[in-house]
């Protein structure tokens, strides 16, 4: 069955039931706010052949990390979502499954932080063009900004990086690999295809932020690592005018990585691969050994900030010459 | 100069002049908001081809128009918009100018309201593609719901119907309207091309509700006339389980119409021929009156909602049977 057989009533009634019913079926959706929190929004649009291919991201994988995208930028600014809405325009020849799979994903990764798709639209369109745009809300004192970081911060990454690229090349050379298991392959591609947003890391930064013995209110710098952590250090850096020194062997990266390419190889992908969708914070020391520790598994400080405006990958065994960390190209090619 | 030629970054420094830079930046934009109040989000996809053309749109009046539509989505909840989002889709051949051009009309569509464009995405897409998300703010008890109207309400159109229609087929068909002055035509196309929300109506409802003399706390029911008048008239009748008369001589038409076209097909393009961004609100008698009053040219009180189900069109002339009037085909064409 396709969209352009049961058309855009037919559709509705089928997508319904991923939709609130006290909210949606107005002008627009209402959502009820809380008193001294400010508003976080941000969007993003992703397009069949540019973001996604069916070779590499079923419809319901689309769905999850348009979500998840999403949703890793609002927790970016230590917000929690209270809501997305979902434009959607497709071609009527799509496959009705095809669109209900999308939502599926969608609300799937939504599902644990209670956050409704709030609204949306759907239109004809010559391309499948997914439009999700996110709400969430933060305490004013809890924004994560880029530009809050210090220098002789700790950085700290709440995740391991470079699983992401590694799960989307195995699935575009399926040759590759053939010394992992099973479980590890498909660990790798699921970090791939189902990036969990970091919205866990809030309520322990709270805490580890609350046990701050000093007087003085801190800061957190940070961003997520969605266009790589290479790149979100640079930016963090630029936006605060502070430096930073990241030590090569601190870098979280899966052992598995190593089964089957180089550890330069596996050092690249980490740094430049994207789409990890952890969060890279800026926090003073002691704090930030405290949310390592808390964290536990995958976390780590790479490294830490410093009162020049140099950005260098260094190598505490001295094997490799210190290395400019770049901006990824995550800008999209026009 | 085409937009691959200067990619993302050189267009988001092109268009940074239409977003205020303290907001803008971050993984996510931040809005300050108000205690006590609701928000309220609307979002819309245009599609090149689909929504609109070069033949009857530039560039900015998509812009404007994409705005308007939104703006007006969040005036007919009763709230005053805060921020809107944009996400584009481009082909990479695209003339930078169409880009800041559309830019242009939806600053210009959004300055009367003083309303920023807080966050955006730029992307490659095949076919141009528009998606933008407003956000509004009510307090609740101000909040104008399709399921808020009661029987014995008037019906209040807060200005004529038909013009947008009319500028439309002006501009697909030259050869019409050659009885119209140059102004009159105008005038019409720009009601296509340039149309209000009606904010500007919001003020004035609160001022005749404050000035209600019962005790009882009044509930707005209204959409906007964004389908048509008739299918936000079956909307709202639909929500709120009742029925309507609407008396054929009050619907506001521009006098202008029937230079050009009959009065019957002026009536239909008034009921049915979508896009006047009017504001639909059903209000008790007194307090409708007052409303029309004040809004003066085009405001009438095209009728009244009844006990039963029936939503009639009927002719205090007696030279017309009664009318069922109907849902638009508003629904998109997949």
């Amino acid at each position: 069955m396709k969209v352009k057989d049961i058309q855009e009533q037919g559709l509705l009634k089928k997508l319904q039931r991923f939709c609130p019913q006290d909210i949606v079926g107005d002008d627009a959706a209402i959502l009820p706010t809380q008193a001294n929190k400010s508003l976080v929004v941000t969007t993003d649009m992703l397009v069949d052949g540019v973001h996604f291919s069916d070779r590499t991201t079923s419809a319901a994988d689309v769905g999850w990390r348009a979500a998840a995208a999403n949703l890793s930028d609002v927790a970016a600014m230590g917000a929690f979502p209270i809501g997305i809405t979902v434009a959607l325009g497709i071609p009527g020849d799509t496959p009705v499954s095809w669109v209900e799979q999308l939502y599926q994903g969608i609300a799937e990764c939504l599902q644990p932080y209670n956050t409704p798709i709030v609204g949306g639209d759907i239109t004809r369109s010559p391309v499948i063009t997914v439009s999700i745009t996110a709400f969430g809300e933060v305490e004013p004192h809890n924004m994560i900004l880029r530009s809050n970081c210090q220098a002789e911060n700790v950085i700290v990454a709440t995740g391991v990086h470079g699983a992401s690229k590694a799960g989307l090349e195995l699935l575009l050379h399926p040759e590759l690999g053939q010394t992992l298991t099973e479980a590890e392959r498909n660990s790798l591609i699921l970090a791939h295809q189902r990036p969990q947003p970091r919205l866990d890391i809030l309520p322990i930064l709270c805490e580890c932020l609350s046990s701050n013995i000093s007087n003085v209110a801190v800061l957190v710098g940070g961003m997520d690592s969605s266009d790589g952590l290479a790149d979100a250090i640079v930016q963090i850096c630029q936006a605060s005018q502070v430096g930073a020194r990241i030590e090569r062997s601190q870098i979280p990266i899966p052992t598995t990585l190593t089964k089957f390419i180089s550890s330069e190889q596996a050092l690249k992908w980490a740094l430049y691969g994207g789409e990890d969708f952890e969060l890279i914070l800026c926090l003073p020391p002691i704090i930030g050994e405290n949310l390592v520790k808390k964290i536990g598994v995958g976390a780590a400080i790479v490294g830490k900030t410093t009162d020049n405006t140099d950005i260098l990958l260094t190598d505490s065994q001295g094997i490799y010459p210190n290395e400019q960390l770049t901006l990824s190209q995550g800008f999209q090619h026009l």
